[in-house]
């Protein structure tokens, strides 16, 4: 498994965290700060919701560790509070997941500006809500934040963090330092855009796939497949810019210098009028059956995240050499 | 190290292969088809660029196995040619990889028209050129393919399969075959785009990641880390589909369904208008630093390969699962 601790002492933790909103996201939240040794305390407005993602993080603990103590240890750290309240109490950071709408965000940053510690940081899951707005008018808004991970974040380990008009520079850098503490690769944002760094870029990639399928150049397959044994190889391990950067000798810098004439000549060919509609719906429910190759969605994205997670482990050991 | 072998019967090989011009994508060639056990000859308009090229091979050879038998073996199924003709002498299928403009790549497979075997696949690693174009009025039109590897083809497996106006649906599918039988992982195009696919999806998600970059929202660094440590996880065993199709229950229609009309005014936000200007290069040169963490090109380069061949070993193990 990855990081299971803080790398160095120059990444601090919280002592305490509360984990609001217990969905799929939430969940995995549990799992990123007790695996980092940081005591955790989970609340949910559903409590049906609440006893389903203790049970979980019971289990995917039990998967994980075969030695009873460090089981043990790792339970003990997560508990399910009773109350908003009693999550609260004496957590220093608290990651919030629910709704991803204003008003749902709005009404439990007002919340939990009443009942959090003094000094908490109050970070937001939210994948697309800009924090000026969800703070506006609320007094806590210099200790307000977004940090949007990937879903999940236990597995994989980016957050976009990036503050709305009122936070403070002391908490983005607090923030920073707690996510690399707990073993997540938290990347700034100096301010919002529409979809953040993440979803952009997929957002950029999937609007080329997706045209390339609807005007009948390849199949859903081998457009993925041009992705899996091709491009993601190396993404796995290198940005686009890391990349650049062993493609040409003297680096990036030259690279893009050589050609950039290509890319912008090829982006004047990519087209931008791309739409989801029916028939290319039916076309990618035609062409993914090979992909499923016989699996539940459970099972599938099961196996992602093993995968992942080995991936992740073999990167540590290359980074040793 | 990845499939050195035809995975099944499925796939045969062909008897004897030419690959003419040896630099970095020839040479690289060269070890697709020996590691494969396929007799290759070698030809370059260069004699000290062959001779690097079998001294290249020589080395990777050397370095992979350590069972002498097994470098013998594969030592022995290369050999530079002293002329084209004796270099297309016997081979069915050749791989050219010459310059990347169109008057050289017409002359020279006028030339492998004249000289080759009758029979013979005749294939360009050519990344932009229209094989209607190359093969325009040459009798052997029909047999002649693009089939354009990512760099280098011995480490990074996907190959982009298209013919021309002319080229023959055989010709085509034997490509496929050979090009699956040596372990590479063929995709088709069903018709000629700027890019193909591989460097059309690489130019979308670039112009995002620069333009992220050039109006300041983040570093360098830190958009590569959300492919490198978020979006590339996935992509490493996943396209943009499979990735989807995880996503959600019921699958990639769902997903896209669903989330189709988030994208789509994603998209209206993604500008299009990104050139890569002085200002932005030297940015790009300063930001790099931290990425090269004082390696050399060809110590990037190395490792690179090291870890996409690692990679794909991992991949071959979970697949089993």
């Amino acid at each position: 498994m990855p990081p299971a601790s803080p790398d160095s002492p120059a990444h601090p933790l919280p002592a305490s965290v509360a984990v609001i909103a217990t969905g799929v996201i939430g969940r995995s939240w549990l799992r990123v700060f007790s695996r980092a040794g940081v005591p955790v305390r989970a609340w949910d407005t559903d409590s049906s919701r609440l006893a389903d993602a203790i049970a979980w993080h019971s289990r995917t603990v039990t998967a994980e560790h075969t030695d009873a103590d460090r089981r043990a240890a790792e339970h003990a750290l997560v508990t399910p509070a009773p109350s908003l309240e009693a999550a609260l109490e004496g957590a220093e950071y608290v990651q919030e997941s629910g709704p991803e709408s204003l008003e749902a965000k709005r009404a439990i940053f007002r919340s939990l500006a009443r009942h959090a510690e003094p000094e908490a940081i109050l970070a937001s899951s939210t994948s697309v809500i800009d924090m000026t707005d969800i703070a506006d008018g609320i007094a806590t808004a210099h200790r307000c934040i977004v940090a949007h991970p990937v879903n999940p974040p236990h597995v994989v380990p980016v957050v976009e963090v990036l503050g709305g008009r009122d936070t403070s520079p002391e908490v983005v850098e607090c923030t920073m330092r707690w996510l690399q503490g707990v073993g997540q690769v938290p990347v700034r944002l100096n301010y919002y855009v529409p979809g953040f760094l993440l979803n952009r870029m997929q957002a950029a990639l999937v609007r080329e796939a997706v045209d390339l399928v609807a005007r009948g150049v390849a199949s859903v397959d081998d457009v993925d497949a041009v992705i899996r044994d091709g491009l993601g190889l190396r993404w796995a391990f290198l940005g686009p810019f890391g990349t650049a950067d062993t493609n040409a000798d003297a680096g990036a810098r030259d690279y893009f210098a050589r050609y950039g004439p290509s890319y912008e000549s090829l982006w004047r060919d990519l087209r931008t009028n791309v739409r989801f509609d029916e028939a290319l719906l039916e076309r990618i429910e035609r062409e993914r059956e090979p992909m499923t190759r016989g699996r539940t969605p459970d099972e599938r994205r099961a196996w992602r995240d093993r995968a992942v997670t080995a991936l992740r482990t073999l990167k540590l050991e290359l980074a040793k050499h």
